[in-house]
């Protein structure tokens, strides 16, 4: 059956890379923008349409606001690519938000970020997965009540592919993204060419509104309330900014010259994004699209461009098509950095050192199923409706920026007090001096508040519509994470060597207690191994039964070739619990008779060749372990008896 | 943490029962009646309904049949009890249809009876707990979403109840259950006072039949159908059957004499099940009552013979009230007789032997646990919906019935060839000469039939409805005892010391495998205790990680006073996974060095104090253990090292 299990994984996953690989195994700069950018790109492409939604509540009129709105959105996605770009190339070994925090800002605010991006982390495999399994649904109706179960689906697959390594995961997903990027780029390069009348072509015309929409605006409103709505569209336009993190935090996954390779791919991925956000933005209010629920801005773009074109058709489902499966592949940016960011927290021992491992395919492959698992339950939770999740996400992405943006303004300024030539070491990193520190640190100054300002809106506007949970949840994970690092740190002062004595290993007493239940081949084993490293073996029965005791005591004297030597002790009980007697006498043995030493006991155990066939037997090794597991000087062997059958 | 577990434990259940109190344990007749009489008497008092439905189908005059009908399923319940009460009175010891068929008709058909009465107990606990949840949801309309819910909720109340020992519960249950019967019999006799015109009283009238029923009827049946409807309503009607052979499993729960005292009560049970059967058919049919689905016919009789009375909606609540309290009890004929049948069947090797070990309070634990559990998964499977699960049950205690009275019929046959005075053994009881063989055998023979006959209609006229499941099931349980038997017996001829031979022991190698991924206080601690007892240590580390290699190497030496005569084994991998190159080197050292021999491994392992923080621990040893689980002759240890914090 094991066998059976491992080749399953072997065709699941492929066959295990050797260690020696891991250079192999990075990714190039076309790889990396796939496999990171899916998300930024993904959020860039709806990011219109949040502004125009929030300002669709003051009336058609309001749209007009949507292209400045944008172009201050575009304007601090510039500052955080600009600031992360810094970051990368200051902080060459990766770690982003986390890292540069934990160098500037100090331990606590690292947490705190290192918690954020977890849990954003979590949300976009959840938010995008139910996303596109809604785009799945939305064509395919009687698909719909399995929902929840595609949704999970569509998780493991992005699991075991992710599992599969980088560079095949990289190899996988780098073509539908970069059909997207392609799809939408035509589609608002032709919009703009109607709007020239190029080659004769007309402007696009809006399509008309299904008649059953009806636009609620509250009309004519104060200048405060005018004010917050436009904060709010911001804040919702923001949107755009979500994934842009993920490049600094995998700068190890690229090849050489890691970070240089990484901040190039950062401006691809800036350049990308500002072309979609702008064009979708400029093309889709020049036509006067409205924004409604059942379709997307960028649904009625594509449509209106293409409308009356031939070959208009296959370039709008051409769109349609990649933009759900890019909203599955965004997912990807979650499984690229939630397993990254936790080997950092856990190599700093903040999490189980064991998601510091890494897998048969170089990935940290017990980080990518803790996030599977997570995100399925959030999936779970929320029914996969992503509506309902939406609220809690960009919280966290959002402090992670505040935190990293304010960070790179402290690191500025002490860069900016270094002479020609002179370099620095600071905890993590080697800075040297630089020019320019009088316009980047400002700059990143700026970015700091902008996001600051941006964070606090997220969370008074969506406070009660679920972000709550997350603002309950950062704090707590922080907690943990402190708690996990105290446990680590006892167990190393428990083990160190330092100062080690001798006599501060306990001695070990010359006693084995083999428990018995019956007189049979798997006990004789069992005694004659304790006979072979101790004179003071006993062998204890607790007595339920008296005529099991008889035959026990018949046997006993027939094995005299064995038995001899032994002592057999028996304990009479008039329950049947046979546990609690025995690990009484053990207890007595190990405080009274031998206190301050190491008792053994010896378990005979059955060992079925079949694993269901445990069942049939009791489980008294294995709840003798458990009982006992707190007595540090009480050594448990099992020898097994192999049964057949 | 554990003790509040055992104090919860101690405040659900009690103070455990000593063994030798298992005598006071047991119950009087009273109390007997009440715990297995619930699921008998509350069927009974819906077998008219059962009829009546079925003859409805040819018309309200089709209800004619009603009463010669129930007549005909009273002689059959007459003839179950009777051939029960030989049953009982032959096999004192107990066990019912399972013991008399497998001394009887040998084996696989006890098998059978025994599988298909476990399905029928646990079907007994679904459908009882959803149909009384039922009643309480239809009376209170906003908990019928928690349906599910609650329906769990009374399975594990009333688990508890029966973990907390047999006359308690037979306490706790007995009030509702005479209340119900009282209830019953005054309405019976109110209504037949009424009809006969005493104290100037008036015959009930029926009620109205709300509007929206409309009587769906097939007309004028041909003859062939109109005897398949008759038979179809008489099996219907013999719901009545079901739980009668309740007692007979249960014999051992009575004070003694067992075996008379059980045959008294079986006798009571008869009485007030013909009562009640008998009288709700008779008043139920003079007032012309029709059965619709909102109203039970229990329910119009109890109406139509109370209105116009003064206290009569007293009485009418009174047995609505413990109607629905009796359909939830009746779940605990099922709680009795699982828990017995299943130690039978343990005792005997076809189930695992742990079903015969009783529990705290002298209760066969694991019986009900497991009772519970699968009773739980099936309301959840059906959603708490008992008209689903109907189709499923009965099934089962006819196909019982059939081999039981098959059975006696069988013996009566061996015991009329005695001669007076004479007596045999048989495989379990002993025979003695009787009168009246002549008469008594016929009567088990007719049962047999009629009992096999019902069998046979009902899988018919419900094999779609989901019997098929129960006619699936039944046959892999059989398969499943089998296995079970089969490995017990594998295991019972390895374990035997019948011809014992030395030789057969394996020898213990003068060898000890340590793995060790470090130098520390508890490796140290593994070292020196596998040093106590072998010339031949071999401290293995498997090098992923040329620092740590490096680390080791320098503590190693460090260390001398423990390290010295200890063999360092380092083998180098190129991937990460450390447990495949460690079970080679045990797999060569245990084949090729010392092979036929058994050889030990010393793992080495850490105990946080808290149980959560093992999470923060690789599972190493666990994860070896597991490995190695098929190595009949690898020994491992553990060496445990407590870590505080």
């Amino acid at each position: 059956m094991s066998a059976s299990l491992s080749s399953l994984k072997r065709i699941l996953i492929g066959e295990p890379f050797p260690t020696h690989r891991e250079i192999h195994e990075r990714l190039d700069k076309v790889r990396a923008l796939a496999i990171f950018a899916s998300d930024p790109i993904s959020s860039n492409a709806y990011a219109t349409e949040a502004i125009m939604s929030v300002l669709l509540i003051m009336g058609t009129g309001a749209l007009n606001l949507t292209l400045p709105l944008a172009l201050g959105v575009m304007a601090l996605v510039l500052l955080v690519v600009f600031s992360y770009i810094q970051t990368i190339l200051h902080y060459p070994d990766g770690g982003g938000a986390y890292t540069v925090t934990k160098d500037n800002l100090g331990r606590n605010p690292a947490l705190f970020a290192g918690a954020a991006l977890l849990i954003d982390y979590v949300l976009t495999v959840s938010v995008s997965v139910s996303a596109g399994i809604r785009a799945v649904t939305s064509a395919v109706p009687w698909l719909l009540p399995y929902s929840i179960f595609l949704a999970l689906l569509a998780i493991f697959i992005l699991t075991m592919i992710n599992l599969r390594g980088v560079r095949e995961s990289g190899t996988i997903f780098a073509i539908p993204t970069y059909l997207f990027i392609l799809g939408v780029i035509i589609t608002v390069v032709l919009g703009l060419a109607r709007f020239a009348g190029l080659f004769g072509l007309t402007p696009p015309v809006p399509p008309e509104l299904p008649p059953h929409v009806e636009l609620e605006t509250v009309g004519n409103v104060s200048n405060w309330l005018f004010l917050w709505l436009v904060l709010r569209a911001f804040a919702a336009g923001c949107t755009a900014l979500t994934g842009i993190e993920a490049i600094s935090n995998g700068v190890q996954a690229f090849k050489p010259p890691e970070a240089k390779n990484a901040a190039k791919t950062m401006v691809a991925m800036g350049l990308i994004a500002m072309i979609l956000f702008g064009g979708i933005t400029y093309v889709a209010t020049h036509i006067g699209l409205v924004p409604y629920e059942e379709e997307s801005i960028l649904s009625q773009m594509a449509r209106s461009v293409t409308e009356g074109l031939p070959g208009g058709g296959f370039l709008y489902y051409w769109v349609q098509l990649f933009t759900m499966l890019i909203l599955i592949l965004a997912a990807n940016t979650g499984y690229q950095d939630f397993p990254r960011l936790s080997s950092f927290l856990a190599h700093d021992g903040f999490m189980p050192r064991w998601m510091t491992n890494r897998g048969d395919r170089l990935v940290y492959n017990y980080g990518i199923i803790t996030l599977a698992a997570i995100s399925s339950i959030v999936v779970v939770i929320f029914r996969a409706d992503e509506i309902a999740m939406l609220p809690l996400y960009a919280l966290g992405v959002m402090l992670c920026f505040t935190l990293s943006q304010a960070s790179m303004f402290k690191l500025m300024g002490r860069i900016a007090h270094l002479k020609p030539g002179e370099k620095m070491k600071t905890h993590v990193t080697e800075i040297h001096y630089e020019k320019g520190t009088w316009w980047k640190r400002p700059l990143n100054g700026i970015g700091a508040i902008v996001t600051g300002i941006v964070l606090v809106i997220l969370i008074l506007t969506k406070f009660t519509e679920g972000a709550w949970a997350v603002v309950i949840i950062i704090p707590i994970l922080v907690w943990g994470f402190h708690r996990t690092n105290e446990h680590y740190a006892a167990v190393a002062k428990t083990l160190s060597l330092q100062d080690f004595n001798m006599a501060e290993l306990h001695t070990i007493a010359d006693v084995v207690i083999v428990p018995i239940a019956g007189v049979h081949k798997g006990t004789l084993q069992a005694l004659r191994y304790a006979k072979r490293f101790s004179q003071d073996v006993r062998a204890v029965y607790i007595n339920t039964n008296e005529e099991v005791h008889q035959r026990i005591l018949r046997r006993w004297h027939e094995i005299g070739e064995i038995t001899e030597g032994i002592h057999l002790v028996v304990i009479p009980t008039d329950f049947r619990d046979i546990l609690t007697p025995l690990v009484e006498y053990i207890d007595q043995v190990n405080d009274v008779e031998f206190a301050n030493q190491t008792i053994t006991v010896v378990v005979p155990e059955f060992v079925p060749d079949a694993v269901p066939a445990r069942i049939l037997h009791n489980q008294t090794a294995l709840l003798l372990r458990e009982r006992l597991r707190h007595h540090g000087d009480v050594v448990i062997i099992d020898v097994p008896f192999q049964v057949h059958g």
